[in-house]
């Protein structure tokens, strides 16, 4: 039932063709979905400024292309990305919305957002982790925002973290990355009182069981209040930094 | 919004009061929930007959009671069972709600639904299985079946499995309740063309892991078409042979 | 022992040429098999209409070319599929046998059965489980079912779904294809009194693990009745459909 | 080297008592920690009004009762909270420091903070789920917050839900504690632009893992930027939150 | 269909009261488990000897003395086991059945079968492993076998092994139940040409896993042809050595 | 110390050159290894004609060669096997050793082992189950057995299984070569009373794990005393097969 | 064969009585284990000042007494130990062996060494993980060693160990203990160029699996050169201690 | 702060330009780092001569080259090495600093370290553990160590190991590389009293798990005092012999 039918339906009680009765059961029959469309919608509007977000893997590359293409088609000026894209999806994307810009591997964006407040700090443990983290500052980038990064702060040498230390105490959210055995975002949720989103990666050795050392390192931290995004998922934290900043 | 206030508003559409813009815009702010629940509880009137479930685990004998008793206030007749009860908890419920019935361990009944058809076959493996299929007897019965309950029939003695092969050829659900590793449900799954819920059960020695062993067997069944529910969960089971012949 | 063996021993039991012990000794001899296959044909013709189902991985196309061929010399006339077969696979079984039809990636179908009644919708939550719901779709299709395939219903916009509620109160069997998290099955489990079959996808990040998050927690869920297939199995579901509509 | 001593340094390198060199020397000598605690003193300022929490399993209960009396010695006026506490725990703890309130199972506040801004909405799948949201929701009473929860929302009854809707629409922070496959979350996620926490419970049957598959399902949540703390960790929730909110 | 139906039968063709047809189509109808049953018990003659064994676990003490007594009724003179049986099972199946024997802790044995050649050694890693290790032995004695038994035999101390490399030489059969890493079993494996059945237990400390390091690591073993039964599974051991033995 | 060595000791001790207690010094001070192999090798007297095998994986195709070499030109006379090769080790193997004959794929075999007597069954659960029980029969012949081989008997048949009843029931050993669930295993260790070893196989979907969930099912069957090699081990299990029948 | 009986062998062969040949058979037919557990015991001497411990889980108090007690008549003067018993096993023990002490929460030490050079040091990164590093400290003790143990170093508060920075860089081992994410170690495997044995704990909340967490995390770290013992393994460690001291 | 500006300010307070309490607060901000990190450096300085290590994988050709070069550029004199290098790392690294050796596959090493005392014994189970034993002796190699190199002992063949008993006795630091189950160094614990450190290798079929077996069974193994390090880590194994003879 959309607005047309709702306002037909309200001018037929008013001229007495409808009876309340019917109305109210009518009425109540509307699906969920169609007034709940529009109170997401609402809840959609309050998110302005935010990416959609393209996920590549299991797209087509003209798939990649057509949905990019759909999502520019609507009005609302939001930023639109795609996401853990390979090279030949990227290329159909771009080649058919030109106004793209590669912003990271696998990422490109479209129409980024205006530049907005919010101090973040991207911190990794290794230069390894830095696909993770560079997906997360590119995303963030696409929302606004300007990411400090600073990578190979791993606990093995603490004086790299030590020497961040003013960073991390001016820093509005700080995001850690780190794979291997993930301590690094202890020691960062024990320095700075700012929320802590900890990126595990799949970095490391055979113990690091492919970032599920990482991840279960960072759930059971001593440092309290961390709190975790899955494996690699830089998109994640950039996005849970956005609600936070929001 | 509930009914009165639904007429009100077209009333006041009709005599004036309300401009149809104004009731149009009131209308398509209706939160999701006021329209929705009429919805889902028409849905829930389709499911009249089914039991209302109270799952005592986490809470206080106390707790178990009065929500029985208000189950019990609805009008609508449905059974409400309690599970997974321990005994302070079935005495508790039984004292405020004295209809009810002990149907099995931890499983309290009261007003079950009358006799409806469908020949439900539960099948175990071992004898220690046996909880587990009496909790699935014991719901399916509060739901008004009358299943036929075959113990023992482990492939380690194949010939009792094969001793109910009529049985098999009748029924039209079979629920395999088995624990170590669960092969009965592929061996049934080979001979009935009736649907086949999978029970895993936590019985059994180390390397049963706790029933997972028997559900990843039941996962990884080659007997094509087979469903599983939870470890143990022959509550899910019996729920799910009411969705099938429902 | 066939059918002319076992006459003539009774003809010869008649004519007193074997005497009674002697003929019970032979029956009682009578291995399992023999009989035993004559009773599971039976029931196989119970199943008439059902599809005869090769697995392509282990297989060598010229194999697989040849099990079609030997299932379709079969006069029951029955369906035949081939499944999870690569292109050298499903190359070599067209060209022998070239009245098939690609149905679905890695799925070819010969002697499609007749239109069979069943409302069943198939539901993904994202646009990169569609090829395990394809797979899903297509062999029910070979069943003679005309499924309804919804994708992208995925939880983190329930409006999406919402707006299937209606074809979710109609359907007779719903199919909830779900990586990640798979909380779909959980959502739709609420939603609809029919049978729900989840089939958890390997799509996803990391914490994903290829698929056991979504099949934990479709085995866990908080929806009572839901019945669960192995990770990717869209065969698996399609089965357990035609069991539930036969 | 405290600051009496740091003081005596340099009133001797003024007075010629001390050569530069031999002054720089000693200061580049200076352990990490005299100074360093300084500035990490310097940053616990900056926390004031958080609680310092004494977590309880490992201690006696004598053990527990002294550090409570230390951190209460301290004239900081930061909350003190003993959080996991066994009755004796308790006993032990209050008796020694009486102006203690237990406000919860296992958790007790000494000297709340005055109240803070901030709309935290805490929201439970089952009652199975309150031990740990109350553990959440007591440790927020302590930082000062006055977090509204919300029981019993889980996604079998989306309408349950759905009628949070203009709260979670308002919700500064959404905590999302639930066990069994905790969908919630990503539901929650879908509907919120807030910050969301994750908080996966032991709540559940056997396929449930202990709150191992909740965590996972949150993990690999569809819902982009969720955040997830450990297994029943309400304490850590409530931290996350306060630095959130700080 | 009993023997004397089926000799009614064949008299009946005979006499001419029933048709051959009619005798093929009541024979061809015959459900497998009749004849099947027949088939089987004539193996289980093969196996006379063996002990029919009753698991503890799940049964009530009144259920344990009952299937031991039917069992003792069978006029087969097997042996009858009852394992893993606590004292209260104990207690009650001895008190019904008084002719029996406690072998073991958690293992009563009535009517023992009669010594039977073949050279068991039983080798243990430590004494923790003991209460395995006689599970195994009393269910060998039951089975006729008088089993050496060398406990504390670990790799951490070679010598003790090599002192026993006389035994190893001239054994049938080796059983080898070790707990911690195992390594016992590869050991023996490599010293021995004799079958090993390995048997992983629980002992040992966290990284352990509570038998699953042990079960892994014989799996793995480097040793070529060992086998394995699971975890702390002494009874099957035992079995396994009869089929051996046989 | 080799046996000039010692004879010359004693030869000093009879003349007087050497004193008891300096000899009983220089005797006790003898390591392990001198002695130790001698009676290591009186062991391998013993397993003469089983074969020496090459593992491949991890060797150049150079080093497979070069070993092989070696191995033949002792004359003991065993078998020489290699496993587990790829074409090119496969390859220079044969160059160099050009007697070998490839017995299955990455197996190559030269000397085999005369014919010894023992009814070897090998059963697999599906056909692509069967480069593993190939891996096991050409071990087997190259020990000098010649195995049965019956393939495709999974338990979702099980008429093809009971076909086999009189083979199950004549064999020495059997080996159930099985992925997926695994069940097939339990059913023939309740039909026959030979020793049952399980070979659990790395095939099938999502859920099957790699094999664990087959190998887990395995170790935890219901049938009493079957035995498990590590998966995919259809090496293992020959050489299992060869310690049984020795 | 004892040293008695080789020199009556020897003083045979010198007179005459015992042809050479003959003595060199039986030299080369002397078992393993009768030499080599002399040069186990030279082994042994070597190790003189090191524990024989006594694990008590699974034995009896009786056992753990009459065991210590044969350990403490060899006149080695060697420390003896029980480890992890429960108190009626150090009731007992103590009781027939009254010269032991308690050193530790389930440890006993009898003939302590005397003191050996080596600073060790024990750094706890918590208080619940105190009683693994109390057993560790405690055999140290037993060893000769003067540990000084550093509780609640956590990386929560690094302030707390860079405060023992001096400490670190003297030590000549550093033992970690630590659970919950375990990410102590690397922090002070980045410090200290001394070896880290580091010891995880099963302390901590769900995500810390019981020690898993800390052990992956310990052996994924990025500190290069870290050693790790199993999960709440102080007495491991303590030995390790010894190994790199001696 | 560096030391110039430290200068300057300690001339300021002598000439009176600046007040003591301004400098001790200058002082009292200083950041950690800028003091830590000489402190560190001076710890460096004590590990002078270990290697600084390039870890390759997620680096590309360049930057692995840049990285080395700057290190060599240090006037320090240390070795550098570049580890776990594929082909194009290895190239691009020599290209641009050609004085470097590749010492094992991945392993190129600059500047290595002048001989140092030690014995150290590397010892593998088996040849297809060589590479990352080889990984192992190329860095202590380079840290200035002759390893002495004992492939091939595993514990199927215990004679083997035997042989090598006088080495183990002597030998300072014992590497045991095993893949498989591991079991060798259990083995080797047993018999030398040297530390011993294990490495756990990803060799071997399917139940080993990708060298998890082997890990979970050195670290629960009975042999008091083993250390382990991560799965195929041979730079680690040989870091830690370096911390324990430095």
């Amino acid at each position: 039932m959309d607005e047309p039918a709702l306002r037909q339906l309200l001018d037929d009680v008013r001229s007495g063709a409808l009876s309340a009765d019917e109305a109210v059961r009518r009425l109540r029959r509307l699906p969920f979905a169609d007034l709940g469309f529009a109170r997401l919608d609402h809840h959609r509007t309050l998110r302005q400024g935010l990416p959609e977000a393209v996920y590549g893997p299991g797209k087509t590359p003209a798939q990649c292309a057509e949905v990019v293409a759909e999502l520019l088609a609507e009005p609302s000026g939001s930023p639109v990305l795609l996401t853990r894209a390979d090279p030949g999806q990227v290329e159909a994307a771009l080649a058919r919305n030109p106004s793209g810009v590669q912003a990271a591997a696998g990422v490109v964006v479209w129409r980024p957002a205006p530049p907005r407040p919010g101090r973040v700090l991207v911190i990794t443990a290794g230069t390894a982790d830095l696909p993770v983290a560079e997906e997360c500052t590119a995303v963030l980038a696409a929302f606004g925002f300007a990411p400090q990064l600073i990578p190979d702060c791993g606990v093995a040498g603490v004086h790299r973290l030590l020497a961040t230390v003013d960073e991390l105490a001016d820093a509005d959210v700080v995001v850690v990355v780190a794979g291997m055995e993930g301590a690094l975002a202890s020691l960062v949720g024990g320095i700075t009182p700012a929320p802590v989103v900890a990126v595990p990666t799949s970095v490391g050795y055979g113990a690091g069981l492919q970032g599920v050392t990482a991840l279960l390192a960072m759930l059971a931290s001593c440092a309290a209040g961390l709190t975790v995004v899955g494996i690699d998922n830089g998109f994640g934290a950039a996005c849970a930094v956005a609600r936070m900043l929001a």
